[in-house]
């Protein structure tokens, strides 16, 4: 199957899912489902939920066995955006076209949506029937805390203005977005039973997946074209925000891009299984336009 | 042990193990390890733990079985003070005789510390060596978001300056800070291994108890001296919120927090075990003055 249409089928899938978790888990207050639904359902690209699904199916597992570490990563960005979105956050009233959630309720709504999204991520993996569902929680909550990307969230406002070397911009970038990204092939990994060894070298795919995607963000704000991002370009500039093409100029960058999906690549090869399905997703990660 | 002696062994204990927790988590911001320290490690009452570990204990099970629950719960329960504190929320400047979170701070600090402190309530229940651990994460959970107390959050926000009958003020305290003390005394049943019957018997106790604290607190507000409590009286009617001694008087109040210790203490007796300290705590749940 093509990127595209495993890209549709997986993220048709999760939104189902997610959908009946906040239906079954849904409590006395009717307008925090409503803004529950409003954050969540929105159309995403669900990248994290594909890493699960990808690195489950290439395992061998079935994809139902890897719907709840899908929902929860999937939940865990969803809540970091509803919190990132805030006034004294990034105070951002727009994403992917509509309101934000503080803007379409509240603030104080919006604050406590992002408690429960994260709440209901830990309560999506708590299933007995899972026997790698305790890795899971403990390797979602490392990657979302104080290790990962809370962390990177407060490295990135601390950096704000100022000028940071390529080993800082890394370790903002390897908290603040790495560090889900590797929980979700690693989440994909466990759902499979996988080993120590396997899911360590599919940790390098992840590791080098992610930052590949940054460099491609970061280019993207430069050359990238304003209608097919569905954004503003050039606000890396405007904001005096550490970039790869600030520190390694235009070429530089796209050479990083590039030998980091090489990488990635390469540490599937020392693994048994069909791994075209991320091969595909690692290069579409520096080639595309949006 | 006289109940006050308990509690400040259980505080002392589950403080030590809070700051080791937050030693060994501490990731690349040290700001954040600042903010986190300031929030969690700030002489709380520690009444969660308490009933993790008096459950636990009356069960027969050792207090080092219980670190990992009691500082699950009393992590959820810090977690929910940065948020409330904040300028959307209750806007409260104070905490505790201190500065809050994001005074001490600022904004998006507190919002990412009540964040971190979520996770890392996960992170430590995700312990392999302990076979409840993957149902102490459901528990807590569940109790935490859209069933629990994040709904009542949302059930206090929608219902001020609203005239609240008697079964929706029990509704909102059930949820808000009802949910999270039921999962304490859960927690010390599923840490001491205990059956559905034990922890069906432990949740009657901890449901009236999580009330009759609440009436209290209310009864505290209208007739209690600041001095002794720390901090005004009065801001209920001040701010026009629903109460028991608003709707049932003083007296009808009284009576009914008497009840459910009653209750809650009447319930213990179908359990095999010492359980003179929970009975204790409840006798102090409306007894006391601060």
């Amino acid at each position: 199957m093509q990127l595209e249409e495993l890209t549709r089928l997986y993220a048709t899938r999760v939104n189902a899912a997610l959908d009946q978790l906040l239906t079954e888990t849904a409590g006395p207050s009717e307008l925090l489902k409503q803004a529950l639904d409003y954050s969540l359902l929105n159309g995403g690209k669900r990248l994290r939920p594909l890493l699960v699904y990808a690195t489950g199916q290439a395992l061998g597992v079935s994809l139902a066995e890897c719907d709840r570490p899908a929902m929860a990563v999937e939940l865990i960005h969803a809540y970091s955006l509803v919190h990132d979105d805030l006034p004294a956050m990034d105070d951002d009233d727009l994403r992917r076209g509509r309101p934000t959630c503080h803007k379409a309720f509240d603030e104080a709504t919006a604050i406590l949506v992002g408690d429960a999204l994260q709440t209901l991520a830990f309560e999506a993996l708590a299933d007995e029937q899972q026997p790698s569902a305790l890795a899971m929680v403990k390797t979602l909550a490392q990657a979302s805390g104080t290790q990962g990307m809370v962390a990177g969230q407060m490295l990135d406002l601390q950096g704000e203005g100022q000028q940071l070397s390529l080993e800082e911009l890394e370790r903002l970038h390897s908290h603040k977005t790495g560090a889900l990204i590797r929980a979700a092939v690693r989440l994909g990994g466990l759902a499979a039973g996988a080993n120590a060894v396997t899911l360590t070298t599919l940790d390098t795919y992840a590791k080098a997946l992610g930052l590949a995607f940054q460099v491609q963000d970061d280019l993207l704000d430069v050359k990238g074209d304003e209608t097919t991002l569905g954004k503003k370009t050039g606000s890396d500039a405007l904001l005096h925000k550490a970039t790869y093409p600030g520190l390694l100029g235009v070429e530089g960058a796209e050479q990083k891009a590039q030998e980091l999906v090489k990488q990635a690549c390469a540490s599937l090869n020392n693994l048994s299984g069909e791994w075209s399905s991320l091969v595909a997703l690692a290069n579409w990660s520096i080639n595309r336009n949006f």
